[in-house]
Parts: structure tokens; sequence; C-alpha cells
């Protein structure tokens, strides 16, 4: 029930015999709507020859029959969902983007932020580039150019481009003839690939996505790592890996992921688990009944359950039947909204001592707000328990966390929230337990910079703030 | 996951200060969409004006803010969701339906299923009405008409039409004045109604749609009830009560109403819960964990789980990013769409004895492409168990099971579906108990002619074959 | 530029070799549009099944490829062009409508106006039979099907219907076997047949609509005519025709039909070149140019130039992008509309004294407009003409005259007329000359009730006013 | 009825009261419509933010209310119609576009095609910039943005830009504070400028779109002017005019302008007489009816017939009702493609001797079509005559002529083309007399390229087909 957002998803595929990558790209895109639903878009490449399709709104309602017909057959596909802006304007940042350059056209998508994206553009627009996106694949794609003039071959340059952007980034990237896909050197965004029966190889954000698609799991992509595929098989530049520690995003287990998925050899589900039982651990407490706020509750309650004792109930219905987003006026709106997503079952709350357990509290609104339903449905206690520590810092990765302004743990102590929220105690997992809720590969190790400020790159020079005052002067 | 087909979920409201009724019914349906997603539609009565916008589609496609806008504001409305087939043909049966008779206008929408429509509708033909429609509604129309003639308000002519209907229907009706709901004397389909703070009165399928509209619950209709709102204030014609047994439908309770719903004084969260538990005792099993199919099938694993000290586990994840159907063409469809929709996680089956826990089987093709799932992630075995007892029955109430020849529990013994969906033991819920899995109030008993073939009205005498085949010569 | 509405036309095409009657009803009505644009139709019958497809909007919208598909072949098609109510309400009374009745389906389209539908309702609504729509059509359908319980065949049920119908109707029919086309015995509106090289016989309102389906004109349906048409080929019930006078519309020629269409036997560009010719000869005066109101006062402007050896020239553009209505908000919404639909050739007017001819006057205001429009691009003198006579009077055959009190000739002398909307000079055609503009077969007489008040039929007893007035206690 | 393609019209407001600078936006692209019908779209600045839209489409199906209320106001707008590959694919090199560059905001719509496109591209390219369209409007922004490295104002930069594009232009520009309109040194396409009684200033590519929002034509803008207008008053930067001779596209008059315009001093309805009378002096012929092919052979079929004293008549209907293009599979398309939107007037053509006036003859298909139309109904001769040269040459101005292989007059002679079209008789108009249809201010000579090959600038060095055939082995 966060109101996080995460920028992205991204997917590729390359296939030796020509056969469904739209269709294939549009299932993995399905399975990873989940990290964006404002827009979405498919390139095809077709020997050479790129068709795009990309539009505000879900994978399901952009990509219809005529649309995907229109995308026809090729040998290699890269798709991506996105959040964004409502409306028509959602599509000027939409991915894929296809640019030409010197050397022919690319096609790129790509979930992460880059941290100097000022410097990067500021550069380029005073060696006259111009822009018509916000967007850093735009940033990306010229960094890129600028060395391939300098270089025999894509990846030589995709390389040298590597060492100009500091922060996040998971891209996909067409040429003519091949697919290449890069996760930066911190890991910031998970990236993985697999392999279909049929030989078509698959990279996508999650694991999920490699399901969807009949794809057996390989790996995860290493961090730094840039994986190449082209009709002389797949292969890997390591050179950027191992030079940095390794800074994958813990929030992708407590959010943003599908739980089905295995990112870094850890299960969602399981870390989820691991945080319920955690707090379980460290805030006890004596109920009746364990919930979970759906969709990314539900996992730690039943970890919590299990480890406490105290029965796992189903404490919401959420309604499933989401379309386009429809805006009705009026002044209980936002109460409204909560009310026809979220439905909680009597049965299971009326008159028990409750245990609630959601994933975040970004602004405290939403959670008074389910705390609300609990009680106006009876329920005699509510104990709130979060599966993250609480927010205290931006994220410069591509998390969509507000400044601090609007960060409720900013401005109030633990025990002023739980009077705001209105509920009877209130527990975050600690920072140290966040640290162990997965069991990866040993290289693995996390950046938890929202909670604790430890940022692990440098942190922006140049904010879109400063750029825009420094230059409303010189416009005309 | 199961495949049956409910016609219909209604709602009605009547508000005394005119104040939001098309989005009252709108968040109405929304909280409904469950009980039909091909077709929707609302009518808005303002002083007498009907406005009208039925189409195929979910509410939240349907429904735009320009539709929205043109339904404007009236003292009360009527919505409707419904199964359908797909496509521009599926808005002739689409709900509410408007007619003009001999004392003004009328619109219904209904839930339902009438045993004797075909020789209502041969009587009818034979006085020379003609039929825009294929639906119980345009029959009820009709005969509420008839009545109308020889009676001095519609209650009476509905109370007489009551006579000459047989089956189930729950009906909202709206009249230039009033709104009238109608549950039929068996009580077959579910119809209950609140209070908004406002003063607003609401009659819908399920109480989640009350919850979605802020009225509190007051009561469910009782079977045979007419219930009658104007400006005088709400009433009730009860003559028809009493008179027959009750037999609602027990399989609202076991797969198509929401778990937060409250059913004639049954939670249906606990009812399943209950199914679940009595499986476990019927059919237990030594396994590592109890997984249920999503949606309908996870509170009677919660049940089973419970009961049987095996652990509860999320056995897949559910796609719900459901928008317009997206039809590929190709061999594999029907493996994809499952796989795109359903994914295993892996974490909660590998290497595990699984118990599978469904709501019902109709064909066994859906189930064994799911049991092939769990196979293919490394569950060792595989224990189906079954939250009802076997089909064996077509329904003639409103629930779309299909002929018997598409039955598999007609044609196949346990031990040959057990063989077919590739399981490692296969039980469903005994028939005693499916009677004791709701205990509602005393004077409400179940429906089960699907299990065992009683059923609580005569049969069809004509079928659409039989009235067919018998007009095709005279056809020109 | 007249804003008069015609109700419809009508297409119907029956083909011996299932080839693309769909196709061929889209082109027919493309043909037809000019009769109406909000809503459309088109059903199929493929051998005793219907599909059908109704919308609000032009054909070229409403029939779409998947729409066209979806309609799949069949052995005929009828289809429909309305104007009607602007958006989703536009549906309602679209055109054909399909009926089951005791002796299965039919599809009906109709063009024209009943004299006695109020009548008709009522006597129906008291036989309990309910109304879907406000149209003839329902009305139609009902009277045929009583009729056809006591008949052998559906064309003998025609035939005895048509005495219970008095006023205009054009009608195409379609049952399980056969396309029928009626024309009313007065022969209000008019009706055609044709036939192409391969064999399908069509039948529609104008002979423009012949042409665009490759079909060669075979002759007008008379007034009264039943003409039927199956695998046994086409024959006409011709028991109706020659008891009444004729009364063909002569609006037709003046305005609603096409200048390339042939209307009972006379050419429609003809009629208005001798319309003009009239004119010139009735209100001659001395000027520098003759210019037309785009499109229908053009043939007449040029008809007038050549009896008046005035040039004729190009008075006006008019843009032709016509989509779906756009409607803006604001107070000079309606000049814009005139504005941005009409503009002035300088080149022609500048300077000039300017003959402006037109179809007609209804409440002055677009004729005013475009009068100041001349004057402002510097026509020194205007002098108006009108191709038809003044409109005194309401017409009851399918002509949206609207009431007395919106009628500028019935509250206003010529001499205030041309006060009112500016002109020098203001010249009505006379109404002896208006019934010679078309020279048709011998027997083929005219209505001129709007100009003169001699109608041709009863005049209707009860009207919509009436009607609704006298109900209205009764509602409830 | 020519198949020839202009690339666009442009449309640019600045208003000192912030009054509807997108409604007038939309009105102005609606008349210039017949300069693009495949996309269109909209920029509206509101102090310093831009607002765009743009899609494939039709004016009025675009912009739908939605789409003009998240418009909204602003203080200046440009807009732009195109023709364009069908489909969704015509998005991407819809206008305007927006780019952003080291100065802020700006953007671009055009009117025209650069002869040094790939030079410049090629040279742009190797300093790495990227390209999201293949239009003329991005290299125009790297240019424009180059230059403005190095001066004080975005006019200094338009300036210097303009010493290195070569080819045909005609610009509207939007920067944060100022609309700017730019007209190439020869004049290739048109431009001119009005202002509205608020005092809106407007320019447009006709004056038929100044008309459209009440402005009073004021000038056309000088070839090579630069265009200024912001909150300072409207200004030129005159520099670049009078340097090169004017070299004006007599096609505009020929064919894609609208009758009403007056363009560079002459109107496009009087020089369509001219011409029509030129030909009837170059090319008498005994006849008994002129009759042009709508839309654009209708003014010089009048002129021949006033100068001949052949009447003048009105040869076919032409079908207004286009909506979204409707793609019929099947063999006789292209046949029924003219059918469905010419049909012969009968009455006017059969047994006459006709003379037929056309803009232009390109391949000569639709020509040998619409002859063949009019010997069905009984044409007895068929006398062609064209009011513009024969086409033997590229236009690298901005009209699509197709290769010389495509063109019917580089292969055929005159007498061959006779028959291949099947005239009797058949003219063009002689190469001086075209030079002579227009007669502006002394000033503007004009390109006749197209007939005559004397192109006014250099002509292309590199071609598509050059550049893309030399960069496919680098291609990867």
């Amino acid at each position: 029930m966060s109101s996080l957002r995460e920028e992205c998803g991204v997917f590729g595929i390359w296939s030796p015999n020509k056969n469904g990558v739209a269709r294939q790209a549009y299932y993995g895109l399905y399975a990873l709507q989940h990290r964006g639903q404002e827009s979405c878009g498919i390139v095809v490449n077709d020997e050479g020859k790129f068709r795009s399709f990309v539009d505000a709104g879900i994978v399901n309602d952009v990509f219809t029959s005529a649309v995907m017909e229109n995308l026809g057959e090729g040998n290699m596909a890269i798709g991506h969902v996105r959040y964004g802006t409502a409306g028509a304007a959602g599509r000027t940042n939409a991915q894929p983007i296809v640019v030409n350059h010197v050397k022919g056209r690319m096609a790129l998508a790509n979930n992460g932020s880059l941290v100097n994206y000022y410097e990067l553009r500021e550069e380029l627009e005073l060696e006259g580039k111009i822009f018509h996106t916000t967007g850093d694949c735009e940033i990306i794609s010229y960094i890129i150019t600028k060395e391939r003039l300098k270089t025999t071959t894509i990846e030589e340059a995709i390389s040298r481009a590597m060492d100009r952007l500091v922060g996040a980034y998971s891209l996909v990237i067409l040429t003519p003839g091949k697919m290449i896909a890069v996760r930066d050197p911190k890991g910031f965004r998970p990236l993985c690939c697999g392999k279909t029966e049929d030989g078509s190889l698959v990279v996508a954000s999650e694991s999920c996505a490699l399901d969807a698609v009949g794809a057996a799991f390989e790996r995860d992509l290493q961090p730094g790592e840039i994986f190449i595929v082209d009709e002389k098989g797949p292969r890997s530049n390591l050179e950027h890996g191992g030079k940095q520690s390794c800074s994958a995003c813990v929030f992708e287990y407590i959010y943003f992921a599908r739980p089905d998925s295995v990112i870094d050899g850890a299960s969602v589900h399981e870390a989820r688990l691991r945080a319920g039982a955690f707090l379980a651990l460290e805030h006890p407490v004596q109920a009746d009944v364990v919930v979970g706020v759906p969709d990314s509750g539900l996992d730690a309650a039943l970890g919590f359950a299990r480890q406490s004792g105290i029965p796992y109930g189903l404490g919401f219905i959420k309604n499933k039947y989401i379309g386009r987003t429809f805006i009705l006026p009026g002044q209980n709106v936002r109460e409204d909204k909560v009310r026809i997503k979220l439905n909680p079952v009597s049965a299971n709350v009326k008159g028990k001592r409750v245990v609630l357990i959601d994933d975040s509290i970004i602004r405290g609104t939403t959670s008074a707000r389910i705390v609300k339903l609990l009680r106006e449905i009876g329920a005699t206690e509510v104990h709130m328990r979060i599966s993250s520590p609480p927010f205290l810092n931006p994220c410069y990765y591509g998390t969509d966390i507000e400044s601090k302004d609007a960060l409720i743990a900013c401005k109030h102590s633990i025990e002023e929230i739980q009077k705001i929220i209105g509920v009877d105690s209130l527990g975050y997992l600690g920072l140290d337990s966040v640290k162990k809720i997965a069991i990866t590969n040993p290289d693995i190790s996390f950046c938890t910079a929202c909670f604790d400020g430890q940022y692990p790159t440098e942190e922006p020079k140049i904010t879109a703030k400063h750029k825009f005052e420094s230059k409303i002067e010189e416009r005309e």
C-alpha cells in the first residue's frame, strides 16, 4: 500500500529464429507491470529495421491486437514499463527511446537514476546537444554516442560511457545487430538473464518475467557487467565489475519486487517472511490476529504470525480491477479511494486485537485511513509493525522518495507518529535486521541510504532546483 | 481459478438529496466487478428522466469521466455488472435495460436465471410481443407490464408477476418515482440493503458494495421480499416470503462472492475457512505446505492449514493487471494464459510435499496445467483438495455450468481424475459438509442441485435447444 | 447550409454468392451519409444468423476494420444512417433494430415518420407491449408482428400492416430468408433498386448509393410497393399502389438529396438548376456575380447565373474535414462555427453586387451571419434568393422542421426578414414554380405541405406534447 | 484529385491577454487541414511552460475536448498539420517538436524541405548528435542551437543558422519568451501574418487560416524574413531578404492552397481561373460541357468555360465524409476507392462532349479511372485539359513528387498518355502560361523546376539512397 514509486522495469529478448519476440516482450512486461503502470513500450528489431510503440497506460491496454500486428516479427526486442505523470504528457518520457546516431540506430530502456544527470546534461548542452526528454536514457545515449566516435564496437563505447555515469542503471539496448544489457557497477537495480527452450536469450529486471516467457533462469547479471548477445552468441565484458563494492537496493525485497522473483540469489518472498519474523522478535505484542496491508504487507504478516504464534488472518480485500485512472471530482475523493480499493474483512477483525503489518510509512495519511477502517469495523486494538526502518533520507537511485519535508519520520518521533496514525503501538524493523532479510550470495551488500544516509556514491552536486533556478534569467 | 461464471451483480441507490447517485453506483459496481467483467451499465433517474449508459468492458474502462458527466445527477440509480460474450455483441444483452410501457418508463437489472424462460417467451411471442434481447430482464418487464394494466401500483404488478416467474432472480427496478428491489421466493441469489450517513438507501448483491459506498449494512432482503423506496420512505411487501423453503446458492460462499462480504448472516471468508477445515478433517494428508489457487482457493487453504497444522504458504503470484482482453494467435495460447496469470513461488514449493487447494474442477485442463507448474518448480508431491463436492448436474439458476458433457466428474471416477490432472491424491469436500460451511440464520437452507441433482424448483420444460429446433422450419 | 434535418437513409442488399454484403452496405451508407450523420448501423444476415453493429458517429468512424471483421460475410445486409442527438444517447434510437418475434428474427430500418405514431403506440401499450426506443421502427415491428400471427408469409403481414400505418416510410427489412423493401403508398420518401454485375439486388434511398456499390439503377420503387427478394428471385406486391395520389417530398430535390441522384425519374442536380432559373425569372436583379451557399445552394446559383447572364462565382470555401463534433465552451462559438466552416472568396466578392442563393431560411440567424461575412469582405450589395417558398407549416413526414415559433417566415413579412438578415433584396421561389422544378414521371405529384399547409394525409391527432402531458399524472 | 502531397501547414499565435491561444491554433489548423491530414500537433507556451500534444489523425479527431483542456491557456501557441505514414508510426515525425537546449526550451514546426539535409545530418552525427526523428525540424534545431552558443539572442542564432540551411522552409518557433516565424530566402513556401481585434498576432501558411481565427490579413512575410513577436511587440530581421532571387512554388496556386487564400498578393482562386482561361486559349476544343475534377480542378474548369463559352457543369459529386482511413481487403479496392469518393452527375454528362479539367497527371491511373466513369455514364467524347505543364522532374522543396520512374510524362509522349488514360484529346498548360497565372507583387518569381528542371538552388549532393547505402556496412 506504499505510495513509493520505482522508476521502471526492463525486458530484452534475442531470438535465433524470429519467433514471437514482440509477444514475448508483451508477456515479460506484463509480468513486470508492478514496477510501473503509467507508460510502457516495446521496440522490435527486424534485421536492422526498428518498429516501436510506446504510450501512456498499462501493457494490457496499450498493446492492442492492432498494435502488436504493427510491431510484427523480428529477431530482437526490448521493452519497458514506467511510472510517470498522468495523461498525454506521459508519452514524453516513455521508454524505450529510439535514436539515430553516427553508426545507425539504437534503442534504449533503463531502470535507475543517474546521480550526475545535471552535470552531464549541462556538459552536453554546452556542446550544442538538444534534448527531447528529461530522462536518463537520452543522456546515456549521448554519452555512448560520444564514445562511439572513438571506438570500433558499440560495446567498447558502452564500457567507456560507464566511466562517465554515476548512479543506478540497469539498461537494455538494441543496435542493428546486437542486444546488450548493462548493470551498473554498484548493482543498485536488479537484472537477470535466462534462456528459453528454443534458444532465445532473455534479460529482465526480475526473474518473474523470465518465468512468464517460459525461460529458465540462468543467473543475475553481475554489478558492472555488460552482457552482449548477437549471432555469435552471448558474451560479457566484466571489466567494470568488482572494482566497487556492491550496493543493491534493499527496498527491492521489501516492496518493489514481486514475491515470486529471486534477486541476487534471494527469494523476495522469503525475504519478506524473514522481515516479518525479525519484526515479531524485535517488537513483540499480545494480540489475536496478524493482518497485512495488501499486497506487499501480506508476506511479512505471515512471517510475523509464524514467529509469534498469533494466527494469520485475511485483513483486507483489495479490489483488483484496475483500469484507466478514474478521477472523480469532490472533496472526499482521497478517502473514497482507499475505501473502494481496500475493504476490511470484518470476521477477522471485529472484537480482536490486531497486528497490522505494512512495508513502510511515507506521509502517514494512508496508514491513518487504514487504521480507521479497522477501528470502524470493530478492532479493539491496532498494533502497527513496519517491515522496514523509518525513511529519513532521499533516494538518488531511482526510488521516488519525496523530499524530507514529506517524510513523516523526519518530522516526528515514533510516539508522535503512533498518535498521528492512531495505533496502540508502533514498531519499525531495525537497521541491522533489514540488512539480514535477504541471504544472497556473499558478494552482494545493500544500499540502505534512505534509512541511514550512507550514500554509496557521491551525492548529486547539481539538483533540478539549482539547475533551473540558475537558468531562468538567461531564458528568453 | 474456476472457470465458472455467475451471471451478474446488481446495485441500486435512492438518495434524498440528489448527491452523487451515479458516482455511488460506479463505486458499488466497482466493488461487485468480480461478479461479471464483460459488460456493465448504470441508469440514473433524475426526477422521472432516465439517463443510461451500458457497454462491454469493466466498470473502470466503460465509465470514463465524459460518460459520468453525461449521466449527471439524479435521485436514484441502478447498475449492473455482467459476464457475457466478447466484443461488440456484448452490448445486446447488457443491463440495466430501459423500457417504456403503458405507465411510463422502467429500468431493470437482474442477477439470476428463469427456469420457465422459454415457456414465458413463447406465450409472449404468441401475443405478438417482440424481443430486442435474449435476456430474462425483457421477459420480466413484459410480465410486470401485463400485470400493470390490471393494478393500481407498480408494486402490486410486481407481486403478481412473481407468481409467474420460476427460478432465480434478484432484481433492482427504477420507475419514474420509485426504486424497487426484489429477491425471488427461494432466495437463490443474495441481495442486501444498507443506509449511508446522509440517508441514502442502498441495495446490492453483496455487502462489500455497501462498504464501498460508505453505507452501513442493514439486513439481507428476505426470500420473496419486495423492497420499495420512494419519498415516503422504505417499505416491504412480504407476501411471497415464507411460503416456499429457501434455497440459497451455496456456491456463492465457495466461489462467487467476495470474502469480505457477509451473505444471509454468514461471512464468506469464514465459510471458506470452514470448508478448508472440513477438507482437512475428511481428507488428511502428510505434507509440508498448504497452498491455495488464487484468489478463491486462498481462504480454504488457510482453513486447511490451521486445521491440519501444516504450514500455510504463498503458492502462486497472480498477475492483477487485467485490462481489455488480449487474444494472441498461436497454438500455445491456452498454456501461455495460465503461465502469464499465475506464477509459482519457488521458495515455498521446491522440494516440498504440497497440498493444493482449489474451489472446484470443471474440465480439469486448468487444474492439470497448475499441477504441472508446481511439479516443474520442484514439488515432490501434489495433493489436491477441492473445497466443494464434484459437479454432476447443470445449474438452472444463474451459474454458467456447462452441459454434463463438459464436466469431468460426470465422465470420470475420482481415480481417473487424479490421473488426468496428475496429482498424488485428490479429495473433494463432502456433500454433508458443504451444507455446513456457512452458519447463517436458521431460515436459510441451501441449493446443492449441482452436486446432488435435488432441484428446488421444477426443471425447465423447454430448453434453448428444443425451442430453436422446433422453430427452424417456420422461419423464413 | 440549411439546418433542416432529414431523418434517415436506408440501404439493403441481397447477394446470390455471399460476397461482401457488409462491405457493400458500408459503401452504400457512405454514399448516403449526407442524409444523417449522427448514428449508423449495419445488420448482416448470414443464413438466418444476424450480426449487427450500430453506434453514434459517421460511417467512416463507426465501421472500423475490427467491426467490419466481426460483421463477417452473409447473404443479405441492411444499413441505415440517421440524424440524432449527440453522444452516447445517440445509440438508443440508432437503426437498424433487430427484434425477435413469434416467427424468428427480423431487422428493420426506416426513413420517414408516422403520422399516427402516438395512436399506435397507445394501442400497443394498452396491450402490454414494451418499448426500448422512441422510434417508428419499433412501432412498425409490432404492427407487422401482430399481423404475422394471422398470416402465412411475412409479406402478407407487411401488406396488412400497411393498412394501419399513416405517414411516410421507406423501409428495408431482413427476415431469416428474405430482404424486403417497402415504400409508403404516398411515396413521400425516395426508394430505388438496382442490380450489380454479379447479380446482387440492391435497394437504397438514393441512386447515388447504387452507383457507389457498382449497381446499375433499375427503377424507383412505386408508391405502395412491397419489393421482396429471396432465393426465388425478386417480386413485388403492388396492391397498395395507385389507390392514393402520390405525394413525393419536393424538399428532397431542393435540399436533402445528393445532386448526382436521380429520384422518381428526375435528376436532383437539374431540379436545382431549374429552381435557380425560375428564381432568376421571378426575382431578377442587376448584379455582378451569383454565388451559392455550399453545398446545396451551389446548383441553384449556377441555374440563376445561366438564366440571368450574371457570371457564376465561387463565393465560399467550405471546410470539408468533418470529424467528431468538437464543442468549445465560450460565448462566440456560434459565430466561430460559421466562420470556421465557411470562408468567403474575397476575389469574387470584393466591390461587387452579389446575388446570394440558398435553399431555405429557417430561423434567419445563419443567413444573417453569412451576409455579414460577405459585407465584411467588401460586397457592395447583397441580394438574397431562396430556391424554395417560405416555410410556414410543420412537416409530419420526416423532415425536422421545428414548430412555427422557430420559423422566421411565420412571424415576419418578407420586408422584415430582409431587414433582419441584412440584405438589399430578398426573393423566394414561388409555390407554382417549386412544383415544376422536377420533371418526373407523370404519376408523381409533390407534397408541398410545409409551404402551403395542404397535408396529403390526416394530421396527427395525438402529439408528443399531448401524449406526455396526459401521462404525467399516472406516472410513478 | 491529384495524389501529390505537400509536407505541411504551420500556424502561430501570440496573444497579449492569454485568451484562447490553443483554441485559435485549433481553428487555424482546421483551416489548413488540406495541407496535411496524417498528423497534427499544437504546443502552448504558458509563460515559459510548454504543453504539447501531437498525434496521427486529422485536427478534429486528435484534439478532443479532453486534449484541449490539457493544453490549457497560454500566451503563445504554434501548430502544424502534416502528411505522413499511416498508423502509430505517424507519431514519430509529427510536429511541432519540443526540444531543450542550452538556453532552455524551444518548439518548432516547419513547412518545406532542406536540400542539404543529409550533409547537415552527417556533420551533426560526426559531432556526436543523436536524432529522434528523420525530419528537418530536428536538423534545424541543432543548427540553431549550435549558433545559439555564440549569440546573445535567439534571433541572431536563427539568422546565422539560415546561412547553413539550403532549401525550402517556412518555420514557426516558440522560445520561452518569443514567437518567431521564418520564411526561407527563396520564399518557396507561403507564410503570412495578421492581427485580431484583441491584438493577437498570427502567422500562418495561408491567409484562410487568418480568416478562420478572425484575424485581419496584414502582409506576406518576405522571402528571408525573420519575424519576431514578444511583449515588446513585433519586429523583423530582413538581412536575408533580397539577396537571392525569389522562387515561390507555383504549385501552391495550381493545387496545394485553398482557393480562398491569397498568397504573395495573388488570389489562388483567380490564379486557377486564369489557368483555365489559358488552357482554353492554348487547347481549344468543340464540346458541350466543361467539368472539373473536384476539388482542385473546379476553378480551372470555370475559367475554361468562361473563356471558351462552353457551359460549365457539375461533373462529379465528391463524398466529403472523411474520417479515419478505412482500408478494405480485396482486389478491387483501388477502383472502389475512386468510385466511392467520386460519382459523376449523369444529367450533365450523358450524350455530351465533355471537357474534363484536372490540375495534374502523376501516374495516370486515377485519370484513366475518372475518364472511364464518364464514358460509362454516357459521355460521347472526353477531352482532358491539365492546368499545369507535364511533371518531368523531382521536387526537392517539399512536394512529394515521386521519382521519375513513377511520372507518366517522363516515360510517355502526349499521344501515348492520351491513349493510356483513354481520352479523345489531351492538352497541358504551357510553361510560359503557368508563370503568368498569378499576378503577384513584382518581386515574386516562381520555381518551375518540376516542369523545366531549372532548380533555383543547388541540387542535393547526398540523397537518402546514397546515405543509407554507404552506411549499411558499418552498422551493427
